[in-house]
Parts: C-alpha cells; structure tokens; sequence
C-alpha cells in the first residue's frame, strides 16, 4: 500500500470531524486515509471478523475518484473522502449483499440502497460491507470484541460496531430492530446514534420489521455520528415511515452549546434486575457526579409490558417478511431465526393489532418526562459484552425506546472492572434528535475533559 | 308545524343546490325547510324506519338559530340550512349514538365527530341519527326500501340512503367498510359518493376497520353530493389515514364542464356471474348508447383475490376493533357479527399482513386503466334491492373499490324490470375525487337530458 505505519495510526486515532476538514482542505486526500484504513484492516480483521465484503482496489478506486474531483476545483460533499462501512443487509448495486444469510449467498443487488445513494453523493467511500449477523437477528456471527476477542462484539450490527471500534473504518451504518445498534456500539466502546424511528428511509434494505427497523449510525464520537446521521435523513416515499418534512441540522446543532446546561432523568427499565454490580456502580457514579443535573425518575406501570409486545410485532412481521426464507431455506437457518419464525407465524392478527396500540401509550406517558429533562439517561445494556462468543448479549435495555421510536445514543463512557467498555445510553424524544445529539455531546466533553 | 303539506313537497322535489341557494339569499328560511322534512318524516318514517334518533324540537331549535344568524347579516356556511343524517356510528355531542347495536343503548357522545364540527360549522342543521345496521356490518335493519317495503333498503348506511330516498332529508353522511355506502344509495336510487380512502377523517366514528373503514355521503344527484364532501374533506392528526393537504374544490370541479367529453372503461369485475339479467341488460344499452366513448376492459388476474383479502383485513381489524362487544356483549349480538369475530379471531398475523400488501399491487393494475379513462364504469350491486328485508344485499360490486381506496360513486341511472331502482357505479382514480364528480355529473345530465 505503501502507507507509512506510524502516519496511518495517527491519522487513524483523529476524530472524524478532524479528518473531514483535512480532507474538504486537501491537507489530506482521500487515498491517503483510505489506504490507512486498509492497512488496519489488513492488520486486524484476521482476528476481528468485520467484514463480510471488502475489496482493497474497490476502495482505492473511489478515493481516487474523489481526489480527483477535488483537484477540479468542483464543490465536495460533506463526508469527501471519509471511508463508510455498511452492514450487510444494506444493498450496494454490484456489491455482494448477502444478509448475514447461506440462503443469500452470491446475491448481487442491483440497485443501491437510499442510504448508499446518500452517501455517495456525499463523497464518502464505501469500504465495504460489514458483518451482520443471520438476518440481522439473534445468532451470533463470526465477528469478535476488538477489546478482547474472546468477548462477543454484540448484534445484530456486529461488523459495523466492530470496525469503527478497531480504528478500520471511522464511520458506519447499521440498523436496530431490537437493540442491534446500541447494544454492539456499547460492547465494543464507540458511539452508536439511532435516529428517531422513520428519520432515515429504509429503502433497499433488508425488512424484518417494518414497525422497528431503524437505520442507525456508528463512529468514535457523537459529533462524528451527527456527521454522518445528517447526511442520510430524508423522504422515501416507498418508504411509509418516511415524510417530507425538512431534515435538521444534526452537526451544526450537535457541536453547538447548550443555551442551558442539560439535565437528565435517570431510569432504571424493565429488566433493570438484570444489570450487574458493575453497571449499577458505574451508572451510580456518573450520576453523583452529574450532581443536580440528574432526576430519578420511574417508568409507570405500561412500560413492564413493552418488551413483550414488541416481540411480538418483531415476530409477526418477521413471519410475513421473511416467509420465504422459511419456506425456501428452512434448512440453512439457525435455530434463532427458526425460532421466531416458528412463534411469529403464530402470532393472531388481532394481538399484533394490540400491540401496535402500544407505542403512542408508552410515548404519551414520555412526554410528561420529558417535559423535566433534555433526555433520559440510562445504561446501554446491563453489563459490558459478555465472555461468550456464542451469544451477541441482551438487547432488554434497547428494545424499549426503539419500540417507541424515540432517538436513542450510546456513548462509550464507562469501564467495567475487566477493562471492557460500557455505554451510556441517552434518550430523547420524538424527533428530537438534533437536540439529543448536542446533549450526548455535551456529556461526551464534560466526561472527557 | 303549520307547513303547507302542497308547498312542502314542492320544496322537497328541489334540486339541493337550489335549496342551497334560496337559504343563501333568504328566499327560503331554514324552518321553512326543516319543517317540510318534519313532515315528511312524520308521513313516511312508521313505513320506511330510517331514523335511530329523531326529535323535531332539536332540528327546529337549529333552524331559528341559523334563520337568526342569517338575519344579522353575518356571512353563512356553505350548507346553512340544509337538513343532514347522520349514520348513527357517527358521533353526535349529547344526542345519542347507539351504533345500531343493543350494547350501547343509552349510549350519549360528549364529543362531536371531526364530520359533525364540520356540518355544523358548515351551517347544516343536523336533523336527527339514520339507522346503521349492528356496529355497521350486515345483520338487517328495521329500514325498508322507501321504493317498495318489501324490500330491502341495503347496508349498513341503510336509514341515510333511505332518508335521502324518500325525500326527508336532502342529505345524510354514512360510511363505508365494504360496499355500505354505494350498495344502500343504489338499492334506495340515490346518489351515494365514497370519496379517496383517508380524504375524511373519521374522529368520533365508530372503527371497524381502520384500513378499510371510509366517511360517503348521500344525495339526490352528483351535484349535491358534491356540496356535501366537499365541506367535510380534511385532515385531523388523530386519523392517520389522513394527511394535510389542499382539499379539492370539488362542489365547483363537479358543476364544471368537462374540457373534452369523458372517456369510460366498462369492466365486469370479480363476481360478475351473480349480476342479474336486468342488471346486464340496463349496462349493455347504457354502454351501447354511449358509443365511442366507452371501451371495455378485463381487470388482471390478481382482482380475483382482492374480495378474499380485503375480507381477512376487515375481519381481523373487526376482531381487534370489536373486542370488547364480543367479551363483554356476546350474547347481544346478531349472528352475522358473532360469526366475523369468530373468524377475525382466528386470522394469523402473517396474513393479515400479507393481505395488506394487495392494495398497492391493485393499485398499480388500475394506473394503466386510469391512464385510458376518466372512470371505470360497472354496476353498484348484482341487481335492484332484494325483495329479502332478511338481508342487506351483496357488496360484491363495492368491496373491491373500497379494498383499492380509489373514489367510488353511484348513480341512480337505471331501472330494473319490476321498477326497482339500480345503480350506474363510477370509479376514480385516487385522489382524483373531483374529477370523478365532474364525470358523474355529467353522465346523470346526459342521462336525464
């Protein structure tokens, strides 16, 4: 490649905000950071496993396009030059998207995806797709912890999360149904924003659920997942999720100060008995020292039955979308995937009909708190990425608020008593997400400084 | 009431638009008028049974008030003094709205419905509640055809097409779920006008099948039912099905001339077989005299399904919508009710979603017709009303338009060979509301020149 070592490593440990103004000024071109990235990659993946596709000349080539396209004088986009990692369930015209899927094997979309067109045409270069796990469900894929490998780099987003957080690549997408983007980005100890539900159309992506699936952001920082998140909002209108409606200005309002210092709610959610002592301390800590900046508040009483009923919207509309998969390719999936199938084709239309009335109960009962903060602050999952290769962890503190469709980040603040990174979930309200991001950067620099 | 009976009908045979006018300029009192209907009613309802709710005072009551305003001199609504029914699933503030089902006698609304504000605000007189048949579905009311009471008036809209029918009210709002609408106005030979699924909104009416469930109105002829939606068209953020749009000017587009002669497609849709000779008759002439401006056309094969899947979608969401009339009131119910919950109940997720799925592939058929047409043109129902009052009639020519969401009218145009009335249906392309109206007034003029 002919990258210096030491000049990758450190072009490699910027923050991406960094990066992106070297290579809007040309004090970097994007070969340069590109062939970086490549090195790392070399260096790491045998042990890390994040890539489900990638293709060193593929990437070369839309650096030197790029570079090229600078030299001209002609405007750029706002991620020129930024190597982009996208989990692969997210379709790339004439790049292998396979789902995470034997069945899927070989499989060659056409056409791009919204959000790679997006990207694209923001000068970003796409890396190559990143490891998800079978239909971006339960069953644990090939991806480990870069932290330590014998730990699980979580799930469903694994490749994505685990890439970003090994310096290979400084932003990726990945999508959440359950918890698949806050929950590995917490793991592997970077930052994971998942927008509010239906921000960022879903276009030529792989549907499990139409009612979840949320696409989501990862990069080192908050500011860099506002960069990159800013980037693919937008209208589909084959997207139903989607409206016309002008997007906000994530970055701007992301690194932008608070008018006032922010104030959080504390919550422990449903599941909270699975935390362990380490995150029950951590949390505890932080919010001492926050001081009068955090409420205690309660969840009432509905939110014990979220998990529940998202399941089974999750199930049943992964019954219809993954029909044939079960009808065709019953043999090649896992045991989790048959699982679901076997319960979700179960699921009666009227309590998924039930279900459904659910969101705007539990999302009424948010209003009221936050009416008494800028976001509610609670762990990203209840402990650090377990030592298990064999699972990708528990989604039960992720599941609830992409069940209300709130925005939802993790930032990698804590550290349990192995050493492994813990995350910092913050959550804010509906379509809030540009005030949610200034305010888990907010935290990110106070927690820093 | 002191109503010269000579003078009242002369009133009642009046085209609405030209009631409409003699209110606007004072040529006309809205008593005067509403006194007429009273005793209309008064002489026809113990035969035909089209009122749930009536009281003379309260109509009266209104009728000053509107005469009162009018002589101030401040500006008037739209519909100011024109007597309305309402279906009795449509709540009323403080009158009684009893769905047509025993469980909620003594049922009193404290709210309006969004349609109500609007007819009020719009200047109506609500004249009293129509009869619905048992939570709007197919169990036979106590209505009778006003043509001839032996035989059936239709459903579920069964008192509003009635009422309009038999002369007691120029106007009256039902809905439609599967042909409750189209199917009453035709049997009754009214005009009966179910516009763009998600062009009313249904606040404060009764749900049954929020994918399906659609406000239409009723009158003597295009113009009127014209007058009519127009003032209810809108959006209201309760019903999702609604969007904020402009509302067409569909009293004006409807009364315009059409920039060139309107082009018909004449199809035999699913279920043509139980069409009767009279009702093939009256289409062959009505076709033939229509010459060149009529081409036929054979809808794809996947229409065969949609009766089976539209039915899945209104069984299932029945079965989530009447939960609690089956739990609590089981035993109150009809048959045909019990019998729909019982298959509701049992109808899987999966399919139902998949069910779902038809519109948009229906939709996309129907472009390519729309592309070569103003309206398709086919008969509202298998033939004239029933000489059966132990049945509400087949919908079969009605569920498949409502199933599409596409606008829907019926035309009394036709006469079957025992004198009954029948239907000419229109249907439009989606949204193209006000140009449907424009085809169907002008065909009626045609028709009756």
């Amino acid at each position: 490649m002919g990258v210096n070592p030491q000049h990758a490593e450190a072009l490699l440990a910027l923050p991406v905000l960094e990066l992106r103004d070297r290579l809007a000024s040309g004090a970097l071109s994007a070969l340069d950071l590109t062939q970086a990235c490549i090195a790392r990659i070399a260096a790491r993946e045998p042990e890390i496993g994040a890539w489900a596709w990638f293709d060193s000349d593929y990437a070369c080539e839309q650096a030197r396009a790029l570079d090229a396209r600078r030299a001209t004088g002609l405007p750029t986009g706002p991620l020129h030059g930024l190597p982009v990692g996208l989990k692969d369930i997210i379709d790339t015209a004439k790049v292998p998207t396979e789902n995470g899927c034997e069945a899927d094997q070989g499989r060659v979309p056409k056409k791009d995806a919204f959000v790679v067109e997006r990207l694209k045409a923001a000068g970003a270069v796409i890396m190559g797709k990143t490891v998800t796990t079978e239909l971006a469900f339960m069953r644990p894929s090939k991806t480990r912890n870069p932290h330590d490998t014998s730990h699980t780099a979580g799930g469903s987003s694994s490749g994505s999360a685990a890439a970003v957080a090994a310096g290979m690549i400084p932003l990726a997408v990945g999508t959440q149904t359950g918890g698949s983007v806050i929950r590995p980005a917490a793991f592997c100890g970077v930052t994971g924003f998942k927008p509010t539900f239906g921000a960022i159309p879903r276009r030529g992506i792989l549907m499990q659920s139409p009612s979840l699936d949320t696409v989501g952001v990862f990069a080192a920082d908050p500011a860099g997942a506002a960069l990159l998140a800013e980037v693919l909002y937008g209208h589909d209108p084959s997207d139903p999720a989607t409206a016309p409606r002008p997007f906000p200005r994530l970055s701007k309002t992301a690194l932008s100060k608070p008018p006032v210092l922010p104030d959080f709610a504390f919550v422990r959610p449903p599941g909270w008995d699975a935390a362990d002592q380490d995150t029950r301390d951590a949390l505890a800590e932080l919010v001492a020292a926050l001081g009068d900046k955090v409420i205690e508040v309660a969840l009432p009483a509905p939110f014990e039955a979220a998990a529940r009923e998202r399941r089974r919207i999750n199930f049943a509309e992964m019954a219809r979308h993954y029909f044939r998969y079960g009808r065709d390719a019953q043999d090649m999936l896992g045991p989790e995937i048959r699982g679901a199938l076997e319960d979700g084709n179960a699921i009666l239309a009227r309590d998924y009909l039930a279900a459904l009335d659910w969101k705007p109960v539990l999302n009424a009962a948010l209003c009221e708190i936050f009416e008494r903060c800028d976001a509610i602050l609670c762990p990203a999952a209840p402990g650090p990425a377990p030592r298990d290769v064999g699972t990708t962890g528990d989604p039960v503190f992720n599941s609830l608020w992409t069940f209300c469709g709130t925005p939802a980040v993790t930032l990698p603040l804590l550290t349990a008593t192995n050493g492994m990174p813990m995350g910092v979930q913050l959550v804010g309200s509906h379509g809030n997400d540009a005030r949610l991001l200034r305010t888990a950067r907010w935290l990110y620099d106070w927690a820093n400084h």
